[in-house]
């Protein structure tokens, strides 16, 4: 008889989960690095292990945070600016005993607080604590509220093509479906709703009702960012098709030209107006893991809720319960992130240094990779006006095509294996986004 | 027409949740507390929310890894010790890129290392790193356990009535069914083989088919410590039902008494011998939120897999990816609790003098609870041997239960919404623990 963790007995949903960020390439560059190969990993957005070096004022509040004993230390003074000592104070004042301690299962409501205030200065309008709730991650909430969302398969979330695979296998393993709509690479990956509405369309052929709608912006992995215009059109498609749009935001701080600026789609719904600006349900996330700062290993993130009913902020608040709280550690860093020292503060020219220098850094690669792939013979690439991610088109000889048929590997899987096996160089294939034929 | 976060569109199973330790006791001593009035939380372990310090070391080396400019400081002498120097460094070198960058999905394979090394040296058995997962403490490993058994709801879970709701909660939100087994209190909350076959007995006849088994060892709330014959009978019975067993064992450290000390599922199972030590598939947790610890808020901890196919493994892994990593700090915080200061290190001493005085503490508070409530007219209590919880039956006279019916209420939440307007303690009712009626 079978058991309960035997594979063919397993939940389906979760066998059914791809993941190509760490899929075949991923195990494969790991392999190779424990066989003692130089990898450079470019799967995934983890810029430390890159060489991004850390900014420093943060790291000292959560240092002191950590280590309260050291406020009472004499020589603290030495090792530490006074800011830093007067916001791990401040901090540690919003918790109920630290950092060692659950905090509401919704972050600590200080915390929130400051979250508030920022979106508020960003958008121009307020924002209420109650509706942002922080998370390990920008990854953990999208996945809350994704299984609030999904009831079974007949429930579509639609979802931008090429996309980032954490939508795809959070909707396989919620057991729903993904209505992909295709972003134009000839129209520097816009959002064309034409094409979205016709999606609609067939998925509702399809038996498929869309429920919700997830939006990148700035574009993961295309780079792209999206138009007042545009945003315009399709929180419209939102309002008059009643689905809640997931607005994935956390690439705000990353952008790499002047002339489209990032725009919240919270703040372009509140300005068209009444009734849109009550009706449209958006959730909006963001995170410390990208921007400047691009502390992933410390898990910190928020979503921030609009228009959507009480009752449902309770169930979400149930259900985040059951895990008892995010890591404190993280929503410090949040709370710094939403809340960068000041002009006049001891700490204030190096923090705005460090930052911009590491967006500059950003910025001239963005640069040298597209004008690099375009360069190059069949080769062609969209400039990266934000996020950390080049998208390029890489057309392959008929032969190369032929060999990998004969491996039984989709071409470019086998083209980003042979440049990982020639160069150390770890990719995600443009199939693992879910990326047309050809 | 509804929108996909409209309360009656969502998921029913998100609805169908409920998680007493953050429920309507929780919500009132929260709304109380907004209020003005002085609230003991004692409705979940949260030890430093409660005034227990942090262990002075981990918080160094911690405080240390998430400042690695400090290292260079020629003052750091100064604030820290060299040896949580030394292994702030050793564990900078395990990451790849420090605290900022991802981990492996699993968690840094050098802390999963040190984990299979503790492991060994408390069984006297060999462990994998390879079948450790790192988890943002134990909850979330064991929510992804279940969603990996849990296909729909002819699948059932025996979970010990008085539990946890963890448990009842999560297998709510994965849409499974819930087979109570229960513990006997006049048994010292006992586990009897003979109830828990007739609960299996009764779920078949309603069409569900057990396929895992919790354990709660120290139990949680009911603070007992299972016998090795009793270990080794449900360990039998697993093996018997083909059933997966789950061993929560986060109170491991939490003892109070001589006579019982710990003993690990995974131990008693490989001490049995073959054919079951290669048969009964198990999984067991632990995590940094507990012992003398208690770093909830840093949400570290780790599952453990034995006798799981790795086909299987490979399954968890991969949604284990969604998320990317566990935090890093709390993995930092586990490798540090696998593998604490040795004799003749420089923190040895006041790290041991530290973790006693907290178990000292811990044990005395657990006389003092259970003698108090057994001192009471109307009160028994069973001896907290374990963990960090008192279960105390209390009869209450017949108009109080009138009066609780009156409000619409189930007794025991009455006494406790009672007990927290008069006193400040925010306790939960045996009621949000699945307890029998009385």
């Amino acid at each position: 008889m079978s058991k309960g963790l035997d594979h063919e007995t397993l939940n389906e949903n979760v066998k059914k989960v791809q993941y190509a960020v760490r899929g075949e390439l991923y195990l494969r560059a790991s392999e190779l690095q424990k066989e003692g190969k130089k990898i450079i990993f470019t799967n995934v957005g983890n810029p430390h292990a890159l060489g991004q070096k850390p900014l420093t004022f943060p790291r000292q509040v959560v240092a002191l945070c950590q280590a309260p004993f050291l406020l009472d230390d004499p020589n603290v003074g030495l090792v530490f600016p006074a800011d830093a000592i007067a916001r791990a104070k401040h901090y540690l004042s919003l918790t109920s005993g630290g950092l060692g301690a659950y905090s509401d299962s919704r972050g600590l409501p200080g915390v929130r607080k400051e979250v508030a205030e920022f979106i508020e200065r960003r958008d121009g309008y307020p924002s209420d604590p109650e509706l942002i709730f922080l998370t390990d991650g920008a990854s953990k909430g999208v996945m809350q509220i994704l299984n609030s969302i999904i009831r079974g398969s007949s429930d579509g979330i639609l979802v931008p093509v090429p996309q980032y695979p954490l939508y795809s296998a959070a909707i396989s393993l919620y057991g729903g479906s993904l209505v992909p709509y295709y972003l134009e690479e000839t129209a520097n990956w816009g959002l064309d709703i034409k094409n979205l509405r016709q999606s609609v369309v067939q998925a509702r052929s399809n038996g498929i009702t869309p429920r919700a709608m997830v939006i990148i912006n700035p574009g993961n992995p295309t780079g792209q960012c999206l138009s007042e215009a545009n945003l315009k059109e399709l929180l419209q498609f939102c309002y008059q098709e009643n689905v809640v749009l997931m607005a994935d935001e956390v690439y705000q701080q990353n952008i790499y030209q002047d002339e489209r600026p990032f725009l919240s789609a919270r703040k372009v719904l509140l300005d068209m107006g009444l009734p849109m600006s009550k009706e449209v349900q958006l959730v909006s996330f963001h995170t410390v893991s990208k921007g400047y700062w691009g502390e992933c290993g410390q898990r910190g993130g928020y979503f921030e809720m609009t228009n959507i009913p009480p009752q449902t902020v309770d169930e979400i608040y149930k259900v985040a319960s059951i895990s008892l709280s995010p890591n404190v550690p993280g929503q410090i860093f949040l709370g710094l992130m939403v809340n960068p020292p000041k002009p006049g503060d001891i700490s204030y020219l190096k923090f705005v240094q460090e930052g911009k220098s590491v967006l500059e850094s950003l910025r001239r690669r963005a640069h040298i990779m597209t004008n690099g792939f375009n360069s190059c013979r069949n080769v062609v690439c969209n400039f990266t006006e934000g996020a950390m991610y080049s998208f390029p088109q890489i057309r392959l000889p008929p032969r190369a095509i032929e060999a990998a048929k004969k491996l039984g590997k989709v071409p470019d899987v086998f083209y980003c294996l042979k440049l990982l096996e020639a160069t150390g160089i770890s990719t995600v294939p443009g199939s693992g986004f879910g990326q047309k034929e050809g």
